[in-house]
């Protein structure tokens, strides 16, 4: 019998900076290993960053990768943990290229003593949803299992998780005292209620601990939300680490062998509480996946701020309070832009956000912006509308030129679906926070942010009355958008439908809704699809995001309800 | 002995339109049947078009495209053709759902006597360039082999003849007459040479006669050439169809059976000499490739008409052409806008060209439009220089909300390859006709246009002075592209280099390149993913187009070159 201590580090890394990433992981060895630890592990392509996509198709991508983990291990040793094992995931060059051009393998290797001891290939690979990996990689062959210091230990990676088929049935038949898991797992809401039953399965099918270690922050359209966590046979959770941030934890094995046997590794000295995190509801693990996603497409693309146009709407105010907890309202320039048809309580509503978040305010009317094109151009009716959002982006994207700001687009969901918006206008902007977000969620998420600042005492950040307003886009005289669509919650079930659950028209009208409805609303979603292949990226928190997850022709005489 | 007149199909398909691609299918059974062909053969998917991406994971949609086909068997039937053998390509259910949700089938059809007699299912699914097969279709097994009046005829589906194992290796190793390939081959430069020679090549491997049918037409970003062929088991080529067109070629196949036997067929009464279309040099195949990807979106996406803006410079002149030569220059209207910084040479060369096409053309200079900003805002540097392109794209916009226009984006594939354009600006549209083609190739087309146009006696379209002038964005004084890039030689000659061969830096400069020029244009590279993710699609004439068939993470710190 022995006692090993494993550290779950939780790491954020960035695709392609192999040096920082592998900085972050000597961090996590040597912080884990002072206290204790022996078996460090970190995520799926640890070194490298995931997704990856048609980088792996670089043979000098995979020889920076091979070349970051065998500097890594040198380096682990010489800085005094090369009596350790660290588990890490990297990009490796395939025995074989396939047909097509997939020459790279997504690995696992585990270092000790200065050098790589064994690695392990993912076998499934997955090429749906938002995955393309059969595209890019080759399936590896075999199982891993190793004696770390008399636990034995099977491996996996990810997806191979998820199959209940090879290596799960493979390592099934074994008798392990665990199953180290290593994941580059995105966030989608609800998506930890799939995963924890999942992990109690494969627990009880292995009958040994499970250690699942996962990825954290954002990477363009893609959050991983962590949620680390150690199961035992039983499905009991012994240990849960935060999410949406790196942490680094620590819980010790039991293995049926002794800790001198295999790679033999020392026993800890004291004991450790493994840490518990508490579930977090679905409103609470939306907002973090939106703030990470905004503060990690800031950070890792170097921008030192972002400006938004502030509409006094609900979308902008809440994109803007997205962006101050995602990195300072300091760093946050709201600008204002009425046109002759702002009413006043639009333009109040905006200010009143800038001054309760304390973001940077800028007022820039439109009007003398907008009437020479009109009176060039003699333009009425959608074209004079819009011309005042296309005057909005040339602001934005001038303040952006002149100051290096990120412009953030504030569209949503609903309207990203239909096409609601101006292409070139209100869609402008490199990174879009609440793309992903149907608009009665968009409000759910006002009122909660605005309950959990109150409930911590602080201001609410978000104007009562542009949650509680009928929303318009103020491009003509009292316009609002239910002028064009049906109200929002009608409008949302119809999308949640046709979109999320790719049903058709009919299936549709038979759940109850009005056939004339649904079928303008088809067409609308139809209608947009080149506007979407225009517009910004934005954090994924639904199970059918647009963009690389919803892959459909521009050119098509088909309506988008996919039965 | 039996002889037996095949038809081959070289049809356009829309994509989703299953009841005109059904109707194409009678028309071309109607004319080769009265023509004495009992074997007509259609593309790959040409009862639904092609590539539908998501689409196949519609269960609505694969329903459409099984109803399509029996109800074109009744048809077929009903319109005296019972007793003909017809090929076509659809989608199909799968037997069983794929893990992640692909639950179709890219499939084949014989249909005769008013019913499907049999099918067979694509083996070998491509999943990388521009194919995503694997995400959306399940692979078949076992061969299909018929009777087919005497010629027994082995199938396969495309990407099945490109791999040598599986299909080709099973048919290979039968006594056949014939094997008919049916495709959905997009074009890029030199496909034909590689095409060609691999037909050969399974010809002598099947010892036997091939029947290769492709489609063509434009669908989004591909453009399929067409090119059908049939080849004798000793690699000469028996009939060879006009590319870039629809057609219908016959010719008769010889039997080593009776034409009683296996599914009987009547043997035609006269003699057909098949065609043998001409070999066509690489740069008219680009302008084939061009014309008929512009023709196709703007005809299967409805539009009346397509608006550009003419600078004067060499890629609004192309775009104007080749926009004229797919659609008349009665449905292009060329606008000129310039500024206080266009030279009158530039204002010239953008009237000579509308005037020597015939397109409509209107002046809107943007002084008076672009003053107001700079004065609103105080802009200096890159920030005015924008706002000019970006009132370009307002006025073309605006024309294009007023009257319906699509919009084309004139860049070329060296200014999106390192950012050299201005987002929402001149890289607005919905089309973008050069957006694969290098400056340098832009220019050799200009070239050989205006010679094509000398050599038919015509007046050569495009102004000299467009041609031989200092390439300018003419945003600033005296501005010229060299200012901020290489030579447009040295840069096409690097940007071959880092992104159609993903070479590294270091071998790019093994190969005679400065490092310097090198590693500036890479980070341009890297740092316009951004934009060009926002871009407009436009056809793919290269085998490594911007799009889908490169897929790189925008946060990603590492430098583009892909060695």
């Amino acid at each position: 019998m022995s006692r090993i201590r494993f550290a779950l580090a939780q790491l954020n890394p960035i695709v392609g900076d192999v040096t920082g990433n592998s900085l972050a992981i000597v961090a996590a060895v040597s912080n884990s290993y002072s206290r204790g630890a022996r078996v460090i592990v970190t995520p799926e392509m640890s070194i490298t960053g995931y997704p990856v996509d048609d980088l792996a198709s670089s043979i000098d991508f995979i020889h920076r990768s091979e070349a970051g983990v065998n500097s890594l291990a040198t380096r682990l040793a010489s800085d005094g943990f090369g009596d350790a094992v660290v588990i890490v995931g990297y990009l490796s060059e395939a025995p074989h290229a396939e047909f097509g051009g997939a020459r790279a393998q997504n690995s696992l290797a585990v270092l000790h003593d200065g050098r790589m001891v064994a690695t392990y290939a993912k076998r499934h690979l997955p090429n749906y949803s938002v995955f393309d990996e059969e595209r890019v990689f080759v399936p590896g062959a075999g199982t891993l299992v190793l004696d770390l210091g008399g636990v034995t230990t099977g491996f996996l990676i990810c997806e191979d998780l998820w199959r209940s088929d090879g290596p799960v049935a493979e390592l099934a038949a074994m008798d392990l005292d665990a199953v180290v898991i290593i994941n580059a797992s995105p966030f989608d809401t609800g998506k930890d209620e799939t995963r924890f039953p999942l992990l109690a399965t494969r627990a009880a099918e292995f009958g040994s601990t499970v250690v699942y270690v996962n990825s954290v922050g954002g990477q363009d359209d893609l959050v991983f939300d962590g949620d680390s966590s150690v199961l035992d046979a039983s499905g009991s959770t012994l240990l849960r680490a935060t999410r949406f941030q790196p942490t680094l934890e620590l819980i010790d094995i039991h293995g049926t062998g002794a800790s001198s046997k295999g790679i033999p590794l020392a026993e800890p000295t004291d004991n450790v509480v493994p840490f518990i995190g508490v579930d977090l509801p679905d409103l609470d693990a939306i907002w973090e996946a939106l703030v990470l996603g905004v503060r990690d497409y800031v950070r890792k693309n170097g921008f030192a701020s972002v400006a938004l146009g502030l509409s006094g709407g609900i979308d902008s105010a809440v994109c803007a309070v997205i962006a101050a907890d995602a990195i300072g309202a300091n760093r946050v320039y709201g600008v204002s832009m009425p046109s002759k048809y702002s009413s006043e309580g639009s333009k109040d509503d905006a200010r009143a956000l800038a001054e309760a978040i304390g973001c940077h305010y800028d007022v820039q009317p439109i009007a003398e912006l907008v009437t020479p094109f009109e009176t060039q151009l003699g333009l009425t009716g959608i074209a004079a509308e819009n011309i005042q959002a296309r005057a909005r982006a040339m602001i934005l994207m001038a303040l952006s030129n002149q100051h290096g700001h990120l412009v953030l687009s504030t569209g949503n969901k609903s309207e990203v679906a239909v096409g609601y918006s101006t292409i070139y206008g209100d869609s402008v902007g490199g990174f879009a926070p609440i793309k992903d977000v149907f608009k009665t969620l968009v409000w759910d998420l006002a009122r909660w942010r605005n309950a959990a600042a109150d409930s911590r005492g602080e201001t609410a950040p978000i104007p009562v009355n542009s949650i509680t307003k009928a929303p318009s886009a103020e491009l003509r005289p009292d316009q609002t958008d239910q002028d064009s669509l049906p109200p929002y919650d009608v409008l949302d079930a119809i999308l949640e439908q046709l979109v999320s659950h790719r049903r058709s028209i009919d299936v549709v009208v038979a759940a109850g809704f009005d056939r004339s409805t649904v079928e303008r609303i088809s067409g609308l979603i139809a209608g947009s699809e080149w506007k979407r292949r225009q517009g910004a990226i934005g954090p994924r928190i639904s199970q059918m995001a647009f963009g690389r997850e919803r892959r459909l022709p521009i050119t098509a005489h088909h309506t988008p309800g996919l039965g």
